[in-house]
């Protein structure tokens, strides 16, 4: 099936399976490998190098070697090095798009829509690096006439970072691009799960004429090469972006070296649907929320609260439409969903569908589909507000709905959970919308739409979802420190121990 | 001797022993207690009691309690309240000061100079408090007309604060203030070693009619209680102060759970001084550097680098006036240095005396000074630059000196450092003083000046030094968090999965 797709949507694309150091690839230091698999078909597509302490040690040391050099550049030539990226990328669309959609599962639009945001973020970046040329010190207020003040942002120094599979390269890029603009030299490592297009950064790097070793990346596996990484002593930060558990344990281990964690980790986000909306309109975004990417997206709005006066009729058509969707082969055209990333993926899902059966009203979906390749229906199920469906992450096409009555109702059995990434209302009150949406707890609140995202709008959780934001200045700028200066005149004096002569 | 330099100087401060939780004062849940002793006489001053787990509980769920009525609270509510914590402190200044001084053992006029700073940061932090009204919402470019995205700063939630001996009643108030500011509620465990003047902030919190549960404090020892602190899941940040080593368990405690660390640890800052400056005024600085508090300051400048051209003059200047110094009984007036806070940090002291011995110079002191009391003598020292002494915090009065010869060995010692936390550098020259300023490593540079802050200016380190501010706006920011809001119009659809009707 994989090789007959393959004829039907071009050539194979060109991707790397060895690890990208110093501007050279380069083997890992063991002899070992690990399979990549097309979860479409479940076959098997690359051999990719399984990196061990070793390797990790070689790409912190082609940072380390490279961060002199690299944080003198002007915010202006590291926008000239992001905007070479983003044109490489930008020229290879349809060939990134394909090898993300073989190597995660998502329908080959939605793919194409995420190198197209990789490409904007990169001329963003770019936008903001230059920023640091036009205030390179900023005037502190000291209280004091005796002394100035000022800061410089400056970047924290050669950093690591850790992505995972759902949005493979756009996660990659997210920190890349940021950690660039920034003024770092880095250490990638993506998921190993889907490391096709985030290796081929290392194409693009070469491409751009990065300096050696600014950016390195790694293969192999995220127990072995990831927590290496983590545990480095090498970094003066690192980004993490996975689950909310895997989190805990990265910044667990570069906590131990006093490195600073950024973590952009687990969501249960809500969407709160109020009885003025339109209701197709209210069903696409709901469905965006929550059916885009097989809802593998930590921000996924998967606990809908739909006011009672309209929930029958808009759960009717929810369901209805969830029923229309067509799932399959995401290299074909008019997909709509393809198939969980991974045989693993698709267990923890069935473990919720069985979940359901039991104590659960499953409207739609709610059952496995036969293989070839990782696939599960999109489903829509009733639940109670303490089921595991209601407060645990699926990471899958899973919505839950309950009704609320009141808008108080809404609003705290919304806020009633342990993540706090990314939550949605819809209502055309517009004093309602902005009440509402302002106290909807979570890093980023969506009013009349739904993960709406542009490359200029930082994005973070606070509760279990983590801290630190990415994209926008201040995702730049959490790559950044800000060194403060104190300054007097020759002549100024407390005379604490010795008279000045 | 205690007794009677308790008659010079007035009466005794009066002083709590127990816990602050919900606005009363509770014995711990254990009948147990420690003792506080006076550092400059050895004798006890107090019996505290020694919280456990189930006080910590209690003080997180008063911190819990509190929070929704106090996150709702205007910021020109919390000036009013920080300016009555100021006001109310101001008034008690000599009875703090002489409390500071009977448990720390710094001189009398120093303590005055913390206290007088205290006032000054909560009268500042009320200022940054007000600013939250004034730009409640800021906008945020999207690259997008079809949605606008605005930035809201909240308070993080109920925090943890930890902190340390050495400027007992200035490091809580630095974060309780900053805090407070921000719209946090918290629990605060100041150090078991000097904890008198911080359990008096339960005093002031009620004569400033803070609401109940809004600031509690724990007194215990870092090891129980403290950690208790560091691994309670209630937080949603973990401010501490202290060591770097104990840093990390800190924030391995508390990021186990996801809470965020902020971390301001050790150092072993270099102040840098050039062959262009009057010897008297750069002694003084230096001085003030490593003899202010006996040296346990965590910015000291305890590396000293003078340029070769003037360094016998200097030194020799140096040791003449560091051998003036008056050290004895911190209450009396006149005093330069009292005693090491503790019988534990005079002995680490001592082992550095030894080491001293055995590979340094000693050119000033080196010896402890016979009790009772816990002194030790202002010592300056050449030693390698491979020497503990040299790269080691030492937390004592002991200053390492070295030469160099041109701008750039300057700068490659000064920053040969695993600290990074404040350094200085002394030049009449004005284009090497920036340049040379802002190429040193460290969160804050002092330029022509040494150690000189004020409640405006942001303070933090970098490297093993830790991350995040204390002071100044970004000091308060640090207790908050940027909740992004994305809104479109009710009509805006991307038509994803359904047609809007």
């Amino acid at each position: 099936m994989f090789r007959s797709r393959l004829t039907s949507v071009g050539k194979l694309p060109a991707y790397r399976t060895q690890n990208f150091i110093a501007n050279s690839w380069r083997d890992a230091s063991a002899k070992e490998s690990y399979a990549v698999f097309n979860p479409a078909t479940g076959e098997e597509i690359a051999q990719c190098v399984l990196s061990t302490v070793k390797d990790v040690d070689a790409a912190v040391s082609a940072a380390r070697q490279a961060w002199p050099e690299w944080r003198r550049t002007t915010g202006a030539t590291r926008a000239d090095y992001l905007r070479k990226l983003g044109a490489a990328l930008e020229a290879q669309r349809e060939e990134f798009s394909l090898l993300e959609t073989l190597d995660n599962g998502k329908p080959l639009e939605q793919s194409r829509g995420d190198i197209d945001f990789c490409v904007e973020w990169f001329k963003v970046s770019a936008e903001i690096a230059e920023d640091f040329d036009k205030t390179p010190r900023q005037e502190l207020p000291t209280g004091d006439p005796s002394v100035r003040a000022y800061q410089i942002r400056e970047a924290v120094g050669p950093v690591g970072l850790i992505t995972p599979w759902n949005y493979p390269l756009m996660q990659s890029v997210a920190k890349v691009a940021g950690a660039l603009a920034a003024g770092c030299t880095m250490v990638l490592k993506p998921s190993s799960v889907c490391p096709l297009t985030s290796l081929r950064l290392g194409d693009l790097a070469l491409e751009a004429g990065l300096p050696s070793g600014v950016l390195n990346c790694l293969s192999g596996s995220g127990s072995g090469c990831g927590n290496a990484v983590a545990s480095h002593k090498g970094f003066s930060k690192v980004s993490f972006t996975g689950s909310s558990e895997v989190g805990a344990t990265v910044a667990q281990n570069c906590t131990r070296n006093l490195v600073a964690p950024h973590l952009e980790l687990g969501g249960k986000g809500a969407i709160v649907v109020f009885d003025d909306v339109d209701v197709a309109r209210a069903v696409d975004w709901i469905m965006f929320g929550v059916f885009l990417n097989a809802g593998q997206i930590c921000s996924a709005t998967t606990r809908l609260l739909v006011h009672e006066k309209i929930a029958d009729r808009l759960i009717a058509r929810l369901v209805e439409e969830t029923k229309k969707l067509r799932v399959g082969d995401p290299t074909e055209d008019g997909i709509d969903m393809g198939p969980m990333v991974s045989a693993g993926q698709q267990r923890l899902v069935r473990k919720y569908f069985e979940l359901a059966a039991q104590e659960a009203e499953v409207l739609a979906g709610g059952n496995l589909i036969e293989g070839p390749g990782y696939f599960v229906e999109p489903t829509v199920l009733r639940c109670s507000e303490t089921s595991a469906l209601w407060t645990e992450e699926i990471f899958g096409p899973v919505l839950s709905v309950r009704t609320f009555a009141s808008e108080e109702e809404g609003l705290r059995v919304a806020n009633d959970c342990i993540y706090g990434l990314a939550n949605a209302v819809l209502t055309a009150d517009p004093e309602r919308a902005t009440r509402f949406g302002e106290s909807l707890e979570a890093g980023i609140n969506f009013i009349n739409c739904n993960n709406y995202l542009t490359p200029w709008v930082p994005f973070g959780g606070i509760k279990l979802s983590g801290f630190g934001k990415e994209f926008g200045r201040e995702g730049v700028h959490d790559y950044t420190h800000n060194k403060i200066i104190v300054e007097s005149k020759p002549s100024f004096t407390v005379s604490q121990f010795v008279k000045a002569s």
